[in-house]
């Protein structure tokens, strides 16, 4: 029609090619969305593993993600190095991984929570952006960077609630972990509440890895020839998706996997 | 952490100030999606209202949507000139509204549907992108592009699907059609199905408008003072939306709502 | 050749149609190059006239530039709504700009200057960026605050300058003129120098425009047929471009002027 | 001033850290000028050498400019990975390359050829254009590209030039090329005009190479610890540019300089 000259207004964005793309989602207001839905305090098992499904499910449907870390409200999603989904155009990316996100993490929440039903006042959703990282050490801190925020904010949590539920107001229990180190929250969980902090769930510490796995072959080569990478895909597709709660800070993870940057 | 410094390699993009903001979002294959849940051909009221209540929904949430037109599965929402929702975030913009309208829609669905659950391997899901218009003409034709491609696809979708349920396989439907102007498929319509076209429901010929809506004032200026720019947003947050199947494409629709643009 | 996949790494931004750009370039390191050169003090008649000289040829040469500011080492351009200059592509626009002024700067220089040859460890050279405005409003603002700045600057080099000629060090007129207004600079050139800076000439006070003029006709409507269009663009062309120091921040330049934004 | 608020309006891009930087420049109507000042053809050794001189001058002014390839009316600049020239903003850099080797060429040009004049309607004027590629491999694939583009083109033109030396018109001795191979070229040149092309000078065939060169020690490393790697930054700045017309397809010129990518 004779107004279709108004699409020449849209504009694109297409990410740098051969960089490595990570998509992150977080929940929009899940600090009001956990309370108004009686998360249990510091870490909601049944809620967590809702966001897991919702994340692996994702990933099962878009084979160029190779791996996923998420804790809390959010996920980190790894895209091949040359992944062409939706030929890199961001604004597609971000989109489309929010959207889908929301409608797993909605479904799931319906099968594991029937007794708590969502009230449209207050869906649960998902913002989402795209960073890229030209090296694989880039990609190895960024993930490092999410898993030490897991753990800085777990163990503050874990000090925090059990503050709380010995009788502290919320104040109050923010006011006695201004300026403490890591190792005097750890002090203060042992000595006055009995925890040893190391015992405590991988899955709050650590977070939640989704990674594609291969048997290990020490010659998973990084410059393969065309055919080899090709075989490598195959098998990744086919590949089974492993559930951890691992460390991913140091470099034997990674080590192990050399084809999470093939 | 000493890894925060991946944060750096984020990137944003803020939309121009001062442009009147679309933002589209569209049903991802939903092709398939209204076949899967057996959508009536051409036109699934019940479906057509579960997008209208999930559009209706996600205005009311966010008061700077001045309005927004649908038909099929996508939705164009218009936001005020001077909008600086998200500080004009293109990122947060999209996958906030992606997210939205998938949690809205889905959340209708089970309400309109409970015959027909969502399974999820086809849940429904939104792409979403923005665009900026710089003047209040472009905006006007942006919504007229949108009206008349939907009278197309609905003129086209209802002579098809009246062939098809004549007796003609898809195939031969489709060939009937090739080259046919848009009399004569008034004509088929009419000739060979006694169906007069104009007499067809507006929702399905014209799509739906939302608007907020004022008493018409001839006097509603575009040149405010601050003051009274200010007394109309108040107006506006606590006007009502009204739903419209009318024509948007006349200047009628534009001149009787100057608030559109204030 | 089989390396030509590498050009897919460039990238494109394509500026908002049916906004008006503004490209301003600016002298870089300028405080240098006017010591080096012993540009007068606070303005060199002769230095600016080189850059006015490099504004207008390079607004000869392109059509599209409706009007030019500049005062300083500066200059802004203003590219008609339609303007299709490099399909609006920025980097093709910038780095023109930036060039073009560059070599018609150092042309007239050499020609105004023979007595000071330029040195290659210090040519002029200018960066370039590209503004876009969706309202006239806006533009007009844009080139208000350009002049607003040549005012103040001046005022305050014309104060300090004389200050410094009367025997103060440059530290001591510097704190002589920390927290003095406007009003008070006007008295100390009037009581302690005998300068009415408002008799100061223009072109150090106003800056330059340069203006592509049409006789006035009450009638050259914003809203022109098609066929009205075209003969605006045709006698614009034609036209002469006229030099001015005039007052721009008041409304009268721009309501005489009503083919700027046609 | 209230006028202040339309700098808003301003965009910024920046490149993507860590990823190299090869800003290319290339003369703007270079076919014009090159015959409007009389080149010899197809090469005029002499402009060639004002354009090397530019890029050499400016390579020696920006020392985050690690080697430069050119031929023809273009150049392209490397930048080190962690280069931070202007925070990486696009503009700057974009803006600066352009306008530089704008000044550097006309000021060369003036003393190369003094008997050539350069008149105001035609001045050499530059585009210039930001790419970034994450791998070294691409950084070499970018400039064996940008030499294999030299070498077709000078195989043409040599043969080009020769006809039409001989007699053709530049009609015919277009026909004439027209579908030959590299291999008819270069019998073309040798049987009808003695020309053994392998002869023809390095300069025309390869192209200008400048370089930051080392010492070749073949531990220089990539994986420099912070120490080594800011002594290598030292060296690099003390270092000599040298000049060259050598191959940069194979992969000896790269694997002799790791510190091209360190
Ligand atoms: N009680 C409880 N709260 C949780 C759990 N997981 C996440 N949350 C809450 C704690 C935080 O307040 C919030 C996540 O923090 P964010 O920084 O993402 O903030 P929030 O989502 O509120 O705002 P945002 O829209 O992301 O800026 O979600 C849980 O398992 N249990
Ligand atoms: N039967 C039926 N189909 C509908 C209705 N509303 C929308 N659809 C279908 C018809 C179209 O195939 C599809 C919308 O067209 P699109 O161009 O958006 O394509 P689709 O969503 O399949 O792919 P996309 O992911 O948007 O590229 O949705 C309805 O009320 N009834
Ligand atoms: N003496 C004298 N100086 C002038 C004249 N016109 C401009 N300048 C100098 C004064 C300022 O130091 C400088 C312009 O200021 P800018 O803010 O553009 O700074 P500059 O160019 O030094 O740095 P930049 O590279 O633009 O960030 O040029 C003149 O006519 N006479
Ligand atoms: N005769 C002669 N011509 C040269 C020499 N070096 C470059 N040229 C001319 C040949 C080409 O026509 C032109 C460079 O080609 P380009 O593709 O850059 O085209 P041009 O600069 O004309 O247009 P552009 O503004 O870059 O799109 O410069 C030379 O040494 N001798
Ligand atoms: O932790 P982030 O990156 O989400 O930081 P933020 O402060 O939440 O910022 P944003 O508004 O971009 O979500
Ligand atoms: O109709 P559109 O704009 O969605 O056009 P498209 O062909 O579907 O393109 P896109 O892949 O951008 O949705
Ligand atoms: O006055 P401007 O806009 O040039 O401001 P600046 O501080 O010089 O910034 P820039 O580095 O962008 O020239
Ligand atoms: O060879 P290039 O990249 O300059 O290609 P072009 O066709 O000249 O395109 P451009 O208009 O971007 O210079
Ligand atoms: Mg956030
Ligand atoms: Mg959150
Ligand atoms: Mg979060
Ligand atoms: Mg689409
Ligand atoms: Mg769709
Ligand atoms: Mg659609
Ligand atoms: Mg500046
Ligand atoms: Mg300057
Ligand atoms: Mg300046
Ligand atoms: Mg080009
Ligand atoms: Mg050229
Ligand atoms: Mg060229």
């Amino acid at each position: 029609s004779r107004y279709e000259y108004v699409k020449n207004f849209e504009r694109e964005s297409i990410l740098l090619p051969e960089t490595y793309i990570v998509i992150r989602v977080d929940g929009r207001g899940f600090h009001k969305f956990s309370s108004k839905y009686d998360f249990e305090k510091p870490n909601d098992l049944c809620a967590l593993e809702v966001m897991n499904s919702a994340a692996l499910k994702l990933m099962e449907t878009i084979p160029n993600i190779i791996m996923a870390y998420g804790d809390s409200d959010e996920y980190s999603f790894l895209l091949q190095r040359r992944c062409d989904l939706f030929e890199r155009r961001e604004f597609k990316l971000i989109s489309t991984f929010a959207s889908t996100i929301t409608a797993y993490y909605q479904y799931y929440w319906s099968q594991s929570f029937p007794e708590k039903p969502l009230q449209p006042d207050r869906l649960p959703t998902f913002d989402a952006r795209t960073v890229c990282y030209p090296t694989k050490e880039l990609v190895k801190d960024y993930f490092r960077w999410r898993q030490v925020d897991c753990h800085i904010n777990n163990l503050y949590n874990t000090t925090f609630w059990s503050l709380v539920k010995s009788g502290l107001t919320t104040q109050e229990a923010e006011n006695r972990l201004i300026g403490t180190l890591s190792s005097d929250k750890h002090e203060i969980l042992f000595k006055e509440f009995g925890i040893n902090y190391n015992n405590e769930p991988e899955i709050y510490k650590k977070g939640t890895i989704f990674v594609r796995e291969l048997d290990f072959e020490s010659d998973v080569n990084i410059d393969l020839s065309k055919r080899q990478a090709q075989r490598l895909q195959k098998k990744l597709k086919k590949s089974e998706i492993k559930k951890l709660h691992c460390d991913i800070i140091k470099d034997e993870f990674w080590d192990c996997r050399p084809w999470l940057f093939s």
